[in-house]
């Protein structure tokens, strides 16, 4: 039995990989992404290419403006950092992203009469985000099944899945390959030149260039230059 | 000291009370409102419009659209019920709806320095929604301390504050007239008129009408009729 599930897609390397790992698993992946203000949107424009390509029943783009809230890198005039990833959680972390994104994501699963959620935050290979932790994850989905009448009609209890949370970069990119995905269709970085190009300095392209060489498996896209870890 | 506090703020009377609320226990308030596609636009309006006069700093409108979402009589073609309060969950929930703010209120709090929320549900004379209730808010606040940044390297601990949780309708109005809350710059009709007059008959008209009665106050804005509860 194919069971609805809302994948939180990106259309970056990590939320394709999940969603591939979501149809694997038999659920219907209903995608849903966020255009937010952020300085990638190239990475939205390809999450709309992709999303039926990937095997999205539907795409859902929620719009709203985090740049009025401010706090971030990714979407405000502070430069993204290009050193190296850090220690510390970087200004590249968005406030509250990651619960704000899943609770539209709940909301939907709650239309739609699913009680799967699909998140590809990882707890290994990341720039230390608190909101991709599993002792998050595990305190949204409590208050999940608090807060909406399906669940608390009895109807089903809300999971959020997060397949990609105890792997490296290498083991996501090796999972994803023997699922088929084209990496060649994914984008990851967070400041892109203009022409849409990643910047192979930014956290998320040293992550990901990292994460090619070592799984041994050539990345398809292009970078302007290419970082060290 | 006074210290800044998030006030979820629709406009309309337990919101504006809560506020006022916020403000007497020596908080500066930064009101946030949501225009999301709500058939009450009416109350977005008004919360614009009175957001400074009732004390705000700051007033921060977040827009996007639940109506892609749907689910909700309020926010969709469902008919808004008018038969009066009945015992099970109402159309007019809408899935996810006080995650969502709480999430962007999060995000705002993170930004400016606060952890404080103000959120006006009140668990007694409600619609039944499960997102009002002591737990959901406690699970809320659970996550909300794993999810950020400022918790998360110890500069503070959120709060999601709920003065009305307990209080009946007449307990919250006889508050805020003590506190000179001006209720006829509120609103509360889930399915105004097109002149913006409340209906009267809607749950959340019945429920304002029986708290203005019960708490022997006139209530000053006018309805179309007055429905019993």
């Amino acid at each position: 039995m194919s069971k609805k599930a809302v994948i939180l897609y990106s259309g970056g390397l990590d939320s394709t990989t999940c969603l591939a790992i979501a149809k694997a698993e038999g659920f219907e992946p209903y995608a849903m992404s966020f255009s937010y203000g952020q300085r990638h949107s190239v990475e939205l424009e390809l999450a709309k290419k992709n999303a039926g390509t990937v095997g999205a029943i539907d795409h859902m783009v929620v719009e709203f403006d985090y740049r009025k809230i401010g706090g971030s890198a990714l979407t405000s005039d502070i430069d993204v950092p290009k050193e190296g990833v850090g220690n510390n959680i970087p200004v590249t972390y968005v406030p509250a992203r990651n619960t704000i994104f899943l609770s539209f994501a709940l909301g939907w699963a709650e239309v739609l009469g699913a009680f799967d959620i699909f998140i590809g935050v990882n707890a290994l290979d990341y720039s230390g985000y608190p909101d991709c932790r599993p002792e998050y994850i595990a305190a949204f989905e409590q208050m999940a099944n608090l807060a909406t009448k399906a669940a608390v009609e009895g109807k089903g209890h809300f999971t959020i899945h997060t397949p990609l949370i105890h792997l490296t970069k290498a083991e996501i990119i090796g999972k994803g390959v023997a699922l088929g995905v084209d990496y060649g269709r994914t984008h990851s970085c967070y400041d892109p030149t203009p022409e849409g190009i990643a910047c192979g300095l930014c956290d998320s392209c040293r992550l990901r260039l990292k994460g090619f060489a070592e799984a041994g498996v050539t990345d398809p896209i292009r970078y302007a230059v290419k970082g060290e870890k």
